[in-house]
């Protein structure tokens, strides 16, 4: 089966796809780094519609998301957002945690499994 | 490859079927929601065996798991449980790790991929 | 599809191969327990590749990757072993957090999703 890297560094890729199923990185929001919750959550889902249509497919066909809250208060501003973008018809199955991140200005985090 | 939503609601699914593989959302106590971590424990593999059964498998079939506990304290009491329930003859493999979870009345939550 | 099992033990199992999908446990490091971050992330990419190499694969096949630290302030510590070893024609997907681990001399441990 096929596996092909989707934005590859020196670290890790955004994104790897094998076969029909893809795996993202978990994004975090660098334009909108140390700003709220909503708005880190709005960028982050942007990036993730932008790899997963670099891997052909889109949210419409998630099938697994963690998400990480460096503080888990957030989880109601976190999902106003979410709930305005998550494809109500398809929605995925997710698991949402409070977890520092790698850097302060981080707030949320964000990897998913989708299948193409 | 098809995508089966079991349990899909306006912000998530229970689970997602692809093909051969289940994911499981992150599932919590709501029952014993604020009792013991054996309790929530119980009560969540309990939920996943039901999740499990509506997809076609068992837990003779899950490959990977996700535990999260909202006080790694609780690892002993947690394993009693988990310990009673898993399939000795077909364990899966595992990570379990501490993480506040989204309200203070849940212990634990438990994800999982599951093959079909 | 076929399901094997590596390292199966009464609570889990090291690895589980699902046709062309391996998925492996938290590995944490039990050499160099209570050591540094390097040392430990040393260990455990070490104990990856043991694993990686029964389940009749390799590190340039890692398709997703979750680190957890329990003090996200080694992030460049855990970073300068993994850049070292990580196959940089072939870098996965990865998501790393802070989370206390199920010992507090436990100070990282690495899962993983590998295709075969």
């Amino acid at each position: 089966m096929s596996i092909q890297r989707i934005g590859p560094g020196p670290r890790m890729s955004k994104a790897v796809v094998h076969g029909n199923t893809v795996y993202l990185s978990g994004q975090v929001a660098d334009k909108t780094k140390g700003g709220s919750v909503a708005d880190q959550t709005r960028e982050i889902l942007d990036i993730i519609d932008g790899l997963l249509a670099q891997a052909g497919t889109d949210k419409s066909k998630i099938l697994s998301v963690n998400i990480w809250l460096a503080d888990i208060g957030a989880f109601a501003e976190m999902n106003s957002i979410w709930d305005a973008w998550v494809d109500t018809a398809n929605p995925p199955a997710r698991a949402t945690v409070q977890s520092t991140l790698a850097a302060p200005d981080y707030k949320v985090e964000i990897a998913c499994i989708v299948a193409k």
